[in-house]
């Protein structure tokens, strides 16, 4: 157990944490990204003893816990090449004519950082998303210092993963303060946290409950700040006529998998499936019911988890004309996670606001449309997502285009024929969506575009070339793509 | 006089920029560029009279207004180009590898529209951010429906100005409900707008305290949605040492222009010069003082604007030790406003939050500091600003690195030897600023990049090529820069 950090020692981190940003900031692009990959590196040295830390702290096994901690470290290089690149810095010059009326200054524009940073980990993943995880890294890409808030059920994980990033500091000669780890169980230290004057940003993975406190706590500051919480999404998944009736049992088998992988305890696992009262749809839910019966009990992360995974799941049981279809048929000692599925009627589910939250763990319903219209009126009843996903024919897409339309509105990534869970990190990847999965639509938690996030633009007026920075030069040194005088180049101006 | 829209009245103008959204947001760019093109001619086809009304309605010169919708048609004509280009659609494209473990996915991600926007009109320009302003340019530029709230100052001329929209409406074969105007001089019109469910953004130019309600009821929404709101700017001017010995004429000359270009009512006008004490600063204040005594009073957009800069500026004059300086020397007739000068030193600024609020006005307060470190003191007690300027030799620049860094820390655009008035409509603008200078420093109200403002992202995971939209298309038909692979590229895939 750790001490939750005071107030006054939080104060000092933070004026310690506004110093580091006055000299990180000015660490070139090459600078910030070699001091990531010295942070992968030492992750790396470290990974016998994380893992044992982790697997004790979390129940996650070692395999996941290998792979996730490898995604961490391929995060931190990943945007570490993003950052050097400094395509993401949106570099746009318009060059000076003297002889305009008025005349037209020269305008140089890239972004530049927020400053320090509060990241609160998340439950589910102890290394991606907490610590040295994505927020962070895409925060020391922008050029800001971080102050993380060790989530308490994997804390001895994260001083591990801290003191990692205090190796990458010395030997990169930077100040302590681009990098603090703090505890608190109380609900005070976060608050304290997100209403410091020199927290300029604030990132966040978790419940819809927790981000919009953080939101609300943040926009109440007398300077409000900007909070990315990724929070609560269903993840609804439209079976579409044709493609059910062609291929129920790959459907069924596919989701069965996704649904349970991993306890059911990622942010994209499919919660709710929609589809049209047919045999198809009972030949499907017949297969995906065996499948769920079939599955393992597993432990899932901590028992707060847990706790929270069958209370949601009971409440959602308890509701007026949900029925249960399958639960696992071995039997599961206490405190493992049964999966499940349910089923009820679309008017249902469009009445009842307590089935559009999110049952965090192995589990999802089935809502059960008499035609294609009601299945429209379910998808305006549902609300902001990280994903949507489409099973579906070309066919049925050409013949359904405004129900295509009402779904993609929902969400922030739209799959097709595919399973939301597993989320790539690439540049291309939105995961994001309308709220209430994210505080803010407009940005990304995964990928390289993250690092926009911890940023915000600057124009430089009338700078001569010697004074402008590298990055606004005419001859370009890190050539970096620019938008100059509105076409993007990488030549010198 | 107009009456205030109903509650209603504006549900069902609300249902009816819903149904529009869902035809809008399919046009092609090109389409969208068009009507903006045929909004911008019937702006130019109706000159005469929307000078006339626009010129009777808000005591503004006749050259002045014409300069105004002059800027105006080329916001929308210059916001449209970049609406057909695409490059602001931020396209990341990564394609599939079938054979990794897992397969990666096939990944296409852009730019969506955010849903219809409620723009707020500015009471000082009347054209550029108002009814077919800034803001509407670029919310129909990103794809959505506006719903504009007509400023009571100047409703005729937005009645005007709603016309020649709803005439270009007519001639591209467009839903009504793309474009709505509505009046308001109460409160609650404000509020229920911002609290109608279906507004998902908000565009508004104006004082701090009308911008931060916004806000705050926009937060307060069962689904908060994004409010970029231009605000509050005393954009401060910094002089220093070594320039002010070589020049301090010609910068008193330029900013005694500056200060009353418009009778002061500019968000970028200069209300605090920030100099050491010195015999040069005292030559520099005697001859802006000089300048603004023969500065001839003028009448200001309406009576509200007036009462308010004369109330504002018996504000800051009634502080202790706040000495005026100058004021115009030529007799004012009654609410004409009076340019005016005052100074004070700088311990007592950094005290008294009152002298850090904006004078809406012809109003400068001079910043007297003993030496660099006080003057890196005061820039810290500044709140975040839409531009700061530094008036400097290369020498001062290398001389105080730190002073610099600070000064740019603070503001959306860094003037260097120049002067913040004159906002250039371009790419490399940014106009914005750190709060309170508005509620949202990632993005700018001026140049096509505030087109962002009003969109969000969204992946589109394993689509064929037949199914996506054409902007994500392999062959790129539309000729778009795109990441693909993290290379930029108009290549097709």
């Amino acid at each position: 157990m750790y001490r939750d950090v005071t107030i006054e020692e939080l104060d000092k981190f933070m004026q310690k944490s506004r110093a580091a940003f006055h000299s990180y900031r000015k660490l070139s692009l090459k600078q910030r990204a070699d001091f990531m990959r010295e942070i992968a590196h030492q992750l790396q040295v470290s990974e016998a003893e994380l893992i044992v830390i982790a697997a004790r702290e979390t129940n996650l096994t070692e395999a996941r816990l290998r792979g996730e901690l490898k995604r961490t470290i391929f995060q931190l290089t990943s945007y570490a090449a993003a950052c050097e690149k400094g395509d993401w810095l949106d570099i746009r010059i318009d060059t000076g004519i003297a002889d305009k009326t008025p005349p037209k200054p020269d305008l140089r524009k890239m972004l530049i950082p927020l400053g320090p940073v509060a990241v609160f980990g998340a439950a589910n993943f102890p290394f991606a998303y907490s610590t040295a995880g994505g927020d962070t890294a895409c925060a020391l890409a922008a050029g800001c210092p971080v102050i993380v808030k060790a989530h308490p059920a994997h804390a001895g994980t994260g001083e591990k993963v801290a003191e990692a990033i205090h190796k990458a500091i010395k030997i990169n000669h930077l100040p302590d303060g681009v990098f603090t780890h703090i505890h608190g169980v109380s609900f005070s230290v976060g608050k304290a946290l997100v209403e410091h004057p020199l927290v300029k940003a604030v990132g966040f993975t978790g419940s819809l409950a927790g981000g919009k406190q953080l939101f609300d706590w943040a926009n109440q500051r007398k300077e409000p700040i900007p909070v990315f919480a990724e929070m609560s999404s269903t993840n609804p998944v439209f079976l579409l006529p044709e493609k059910l009736k062609n291929e129920p049992e790959a459907i069924a088998n596919m989701y069965a998998d996704s649904i349970t992988l991993g306890v059911g305890q990622f942010c994209t696992n499919p919660g709710l499936i929609i589809g049209i009262e047919s045999p198809e749809l009972d030949d499907f839910e017949k297969i995906l019911a065996s499948k769920i019966e079939k599955s393992v009990p597993e432990t899932m992360l901590h028992q707060g988890i847990s706790k929270n995974y069958f209370e949601k799941r009971a409440d959602t049981l308890a509701q007026p004309e949900v029925r249960i279809i399958a639960v696992s048929e071995i039997s599961a000692k206490e405190n493992l996670a049964v999966a499940s599925i349910a089923e009820t009627k679309a008017e249902n589910f469009i009445k009842n606001p307590i089935l559009h939250k999110e049952v965090f763990g192995p589990f999802s319903l089935i809502i059960k449309c008499t035609d294609i219209s009601q299945m429209a009126e379910v998808a305006l009843h549902i609300g902001g997502q990280l994903t949507a996903t489409i099973m579906a024919t070309d066919d049925d897409i050409m013949s359904y285009p405004e129900l295509i339309e009402d779904i993609k509105n929902l969400c922030g990534r739209f799959i097709l024929n595919g399973v939301p869970t597993g989320v790539e990190v690439c540049l291309s990847m939105q995961h994001g969506g309308p709220f209430p999965a994210t505080t803010d639509s407009r940005f990304t938690a995964v990928g390289a575009d993250g690092i926009r996030r911890f940023s915000r633009p600057i124009a430089f007026q009338n700078w001569s070339n010697d004074l402008l920075p590298d990055e606004l030069k005419n001859e370009n040194p890190l050539g970096i793509w620019r938008t100059v005088n509105n076409e993007l180049t990488k030549e010198s101006v």
